[in-house]
């Protein structure tokens, strides 16, 4: 093994080590024990420990040696272990050396009693994921949900164009294109609650039919069952040498369509950043650099590291559906591979807390929104012209105001009168009430239900992830 | 538009439309329905019926106008709607127009009245791909599984060597290796059955927010619940132009992972029947042509093609979470990728149908289960010593039985007779049970809970799934 | 087999069957030579006609059996095919007796005399592949490069706002980003040439020693080139049942990295036609339809739907990487998901030739770039005059104009005047040619070499591709 | 930022940094001066200095600036980089900041003078892989390839049987199966170290249309091409503030398929370790622990590994497809994911260095292998005996040869004899040459070219490689 005294997070390759958690001091604090090479020590030290109260539990060792175990696991490094395991050549029979080196002789042979190495590794990423889900992931994202919900609270009868095509369609007001993302990631964080709980554990040996368990007790799925239950975990219905992958499967596309989500919001924030349209914007810091040589700029550096992160992260699904596929009582080719799982959290994490940043200070510009919604002129009306034309009984609408509309942009006139100076359209808006005449002559009148929707939005997903209004900042 | 006279499947450049779908009697019988573009029109017309039905319901057009438009939807065809796009560019219109050619002049207005395309082109898609999957796909899925259950009932006690990277562990049986499958197909039985229910609709207009429909009536998102309703779907919280895709990303997420299954189940047979191992087979019809040029080859060409086709769609999941991103209240750049995706139910499909035909006759071989197991000799028993051993108060089985084990290799004895022979373990053997000793005598002994476990997979799965004893075949 | 009397292009579930290519007159027409069913037939029949001439070369056979084999060849129709393949499953045994069964007996034993299923299977697809990228891909592309270098020479004087992080830069011209496109998709044209110029044939038997050719020939190396260089083809210098995989995958990757460019280009293009933006804009034609219910829009459908389509094909390219790997002299796992390739270069032709078909039409709003580069007044000056600051000797130049900038956004004055008043800046002002003041005062001047650059990139691609003038429209 | 101070490898969260490459003695020193943090600091401030070497060798600044710069240079640390970056948030802007701190006042303007963030950024990414492809990558991928051919050389006569399907086929040599990886392998060494040349640099300023620089010298291409060369790159023909992507995407794709040939390998050497095969192994240390609880398990944990960082990476090749996308100039999406890209090199590299321990140690059991050749009887000689009854005139000899199989499969009797015994057959068996019969007699003659072709690979590559026989160990 390399020698470690000089090693830093700058000598590292992974953007994550070097960058985005292990030099940072929130997120490397928040996550550490849960994703670090140390955190798999610890998560497989507990089950081990697990393993041996479970045996005093039935007399099959004495109290003392379990608390012996329980106190000699405090003891074991991730350092020594790495040692162990490069003499040996074999990752958890190191750890378990490593334990029985910490306890008396007499305790020793309890370590491990019945265990395959995967009830061991696989229970300890089961319990790691879902821990680290309660205690980080859902805090963090549903910090990000409460900010979304002030926002969109804020907002919602804030007018704005909504666009289609990337071209201006009909209004909306901002606080209901904010909602759009209370409610996709509320959905989101109910998923991934639902998976991070539904992560199974498993004590079932090494091929998965109990065998050295069932040497030692008259109802090894039973000890399954305590054994796991102490960890807060279930087993599945059945395993082999290891778990069924798809609940770990299921997990980790909870994760990737959540962060699909945020990109899908980072993306929209940065297009409402560009110079032509300018509706929103980053805080700058006073000494932050924009350009390094164009020092005018204001780039959405933050929004643009979410999209990228999605990037890097998304196509990593297809390694866990490649892992899905182990050959018989298992292979060991999901071995390494599974071992980046965690780099997905972080990932998205990084991205959580990001956004938990800026959010909050995100700056919209009202005045730049009425702007815009302007430029389009009354032509936005012309939904509704259609709408109404055709509610009145005009028998091919749309066409009618396909032609109202090249003939609008032809003269420059605006849209309701030349609709009103048709002979063939005035009688249908004669007839209109006035709360409809009010939508022609306007467009931001035209903005359908959206602050209404943008209110329930809110409450509904308030109410079901109870967020309280103190939380929501 | 090409002309069609000519065109039959094998014009057709997808390996469905030719081959695996397009010119299969059954599956495409099945499928057309819910997956052939004349599905999609079909679909879509079911939508604007609803829409009319409603109106005729709250008073907006007479009953008469509903069920002309109803008896009209049934005369549209494909080939009109394709010509009709042809002509103004325009997917949705052409439909709409094609539709309104169907009715007197005094229904037309009705039609697709306060909609936006996507309110038909989501609903419809979301109806679809619930529809498919209840009425083919989930059946089909649940054939599979009571086939599964039928061949892990069977093959309960059948012992096998377990077997884990490649090399033979401890025994299992054959029916607790199959009941693997009942378990994990089973689970995703679950899945895709959660997914297809919670697809979701959208009556909202062109940017969610029901800007249209709001001129007309005034409780737009009733009307959206309504005629949702009537095609058994509900709307999401929050919808733009489209549907949140997360619904739609769930459901395809849950299609991939039952891939992951099959193939995995079709990789482990497609193993089991390696000449050196020979202990399953496919079937093989007499006038069937094993290779080209080698008369007696017996390929396992049709797990090779689960296999296969799993690797043509599980990438296409990354579509998907592509398609999570759209911009402001979305842009087009998820239309023709959208598309695609009946694809990989089809593809799903074609491979559930194709283990639903092979399965029932997947023929076992006992002996050479038999052989294989004593290939190994007795070394398997190798775990249970280590086990006795250390519940014995051996202090270092591992390393002991180790030991024994390579000199067991060297001499070519058998390991029992070497560990009796030893000074050191000798007296901890004197201790074990009669039954203990059975085990370290013969390996077949020595397969745990397996056939226990198998039976209670299959007890547990069928009562989730409803699968009845009969069912079974 | 499905009864194909009634199968037309609407009863398919691919798109590209139903929508881009089965029902495209042009398309189909280009491309079904290569891609369909049919053509795979039609292809491998090339193969097994080659062996025959090569038998008669060598006076294994009479020439008169070569040509009742070639006539044989012409009559053997896919439907027949299909039909033995139902009755045997095996595909190129039924090739094989489809085509003995048209011939006289005395010459059906040379039919695939001493070949293997994939000699044919293999060296078909390299065929296909490289006759489809000569005669169809590779004209169209150079037609697109073409088009996009009339488009950057005609607007290589225009100038245009450069944006990075969709922020306003400093100025290009449009022609300067258009020879983007040029570069990158020149650098692609010749790598797809190269790639097809360099998929290889087999004809080395079953396992890939030529076991039974070397039965009959005492130099079956030199068959298998004779018979390849008939078609054009080379052998890789070794092979098992199969092709090497890596000059398909090589092929593929070139298709898909080509696919990027454009879904680039398409994304580009589509944002400059945001209504905020509107630099450029798709023609619309007199009867298209923009939106069902807003009649007003104008969606850049085009560019949406290359990006669309490149999210849907892209992700293939990992089937072709999980092909890579086939066990031992092969299994049979990459056979299906083989079968899908083509659809990859008629989803790529698909968007060539829509680009072909918008590229020329592409309004270029001149007076929009030059309204959108006013919006940012002068601040876009803030990058030359950090360079000439420097160039003076200003020894912290960029912080200075970061300064300057901020104020001269409180104050709303412009730039260089702000900077004419600063005591500390003023002198290095006055050092500065005229030429340098120039750009100083009026951002249009400071694009660089944009315009000269434009044209050599369109020079060197014209030159290196051998696009005349006249062709570039 | 984070304290440093109790940073080592076991709190990171990347396998790569705490297990594959940062605890690796020989790793970390091969990799580190190209792929850590650190690195990126000193290839970044290598373009620097350039930049001021150029601008010397034109007298635009002293030759002792150069050198003051050159000096400063090596003095900047990466852990003072991150600093300033934490303070101002700008990566490029930091270096800049950090290097002019250590030069003095007159030389600081001369830095990073004309240039923008991403000439620095892209054109060191380029040297950086291309330098660590050259000295690292190659180097180690060509001693893999030396080894590959001395297997192949030494075992080119060794029977083996060949295996399609994971059936046994018709017999090849182990020599000729190896010579399929020396094949693949060497013509993917040809395409990683073509792509590794053909990397790009950039110095063409903020939007690549030289605005910056063209303020400062009248040739700013020529100080591109100047610049480039000192550091061994050439530039792209276009750029805009990011050299053409396709440069490096080619790059990574010639990584990723290589890996894919390197997984293909260990699945294969993977599979032949089977129990029930065991043609070839692992040697095992003395202290190796196999299994926690089965001691005698020889597990085949390196090409499991593999096989495992394979799927882990391959997948990651559609991030660089995705950053093909870039909104005009520039967006800063493939910011954060392109920092991801250095992981690829180092999971390659660690399977290429895994390899070239574990080849030159593999056990061929020859035995095993006759052994398993005579499982299949002489049913191998079908195929031989197919093509001679052809060649003797047989008309219908496929078919033939399936009913005497089928025939010898149920008497048991050898192939050959009953042949001999039918009377349709007999006659043309009568005419066959002593040569030709002995291939009917024992199927271990039925090889064909195997030993030859592997002969023929193994020279050809060692030609076109330069391996000289000393290196093949």
């Amino acid at each position: 093994m390399r020698e470690e005294t000089s090693f830093g997070p700058f000598d590292c390759v992974s953007p994550l080590d070097f960058r985005y958690y292990g030099t940072s001091r929130t997120l490397f604090k928040k996550l550490a024990p849960f994703v670090s090479e140390r955190a798999r020590v610890a998560y497989e030290l507990k089950v081990e420990v697990a393993l041996v109260e479970v045996l005093a539990n039935r007399g099959l060792c004495t109290r003392e040696v379990a608390e012996e175990v329980k106190r000699g696991a405090e003891k074991v490094t991730a350092e020594e272990v790495a040692a162990e395991e490069e003499r040996i050549q074999h990752n958890t029979r190191a750890l378990v050396n490593s334990l029985r080196a910490k306890v008396p002789e007499a305790a020793r042979r309890f370590i491990h009693f019945g265990l395959t190495s995967f009830d061991v590794v696989d229970t300890a990423t089961a319990l790691r994921f879902k821990e680290l889900t309660e205690k980080v992931l859902l805090p963090d994202l549903i910090r990000l949900e409460a900010n979304l919900i002030r926002l969109a609270r804020r907002e919602k009868e804030t007018i704005q164009i909504g666009r289609t095509h990337g071209q201006h369609a009909v209004p909306i007001t901002f606080g209901f294109a904010m909602a759009e993302y209370v409610s996709r990631l509320g959905n989101r964080i109910e998923a991934v609650k639902a998976a991070a709980e539904n992560l199974r554990g498993k004590i079932s040996g090494a091929v998965g039919a109990y065998n050295a368990m069932s040497l030692l007790v008259p109802d090894p799925e039973e000890v399954e069952r305590e054994l796991l239950a102490r960890l807060g975990l279930k087993p599945s219905t059945h395993s082999t040498q290891i778990v069924e992958p798809e609940y770990l499967v299921d997990y980790v596309h909870s994760l990737i369509s959540t962060f699909g989500v945020l990109a899908n919001l980072a993306d929209d924030l940065r297009h409402l950043q560009r110079t032509e349209i300018a509706e929103v914007g980053e805080v700058f810091e006073a000494a932050q650099v924009g350009s390094s040589t164009m020092p005018q700029k204001r780039n959405p550096l933050n929004f643009e590291n979410v999209k990228s992160m999605w990037k890097a992260f998304f196509p990593r699904m297809l390694t866990c559906y490649a892992d899905q596929i182990s050959e018989h009582q298992r292979d060991l080719t999901n071995s390494a591979s599974q071992r980046f799982i965690p780099e997905i959290a972080v990932g998205l994490e990084s991205c959580v807390e990001r956004l938990n940043r800026v959010i909050p200070k995100l700056v919209v510009d009202r005045d730049n929104m009425e702007k815009n919604l302007e430029l389009t002129g009354d032509s936005v009306v012309a939904e509704a012209l259609y709408i109404l034309l055709a509610s009145q009984g005009h028998p091919d609408a749309h066409e009618e105001v396909r032609r109202l509309t090249l003939l609008a942009e032809k003269t420059g006139e605006n849209l309701y009168s030349i609709a009103l100076a048709d002979k063939g359209v005035e009688p249908h808006l004669a007839r209109l009430s006035p709360e409809q005449v009010r939508v022609l002559k306007s467009p931001e009148n035209y903005s359908g239900m959206a602050a209404i929707k943008a209110r329930e939005v809110c409450d509904e997903w308030s109410a079901r992830l109870g967020i309280k209004e103190s939380e929501e900042k």
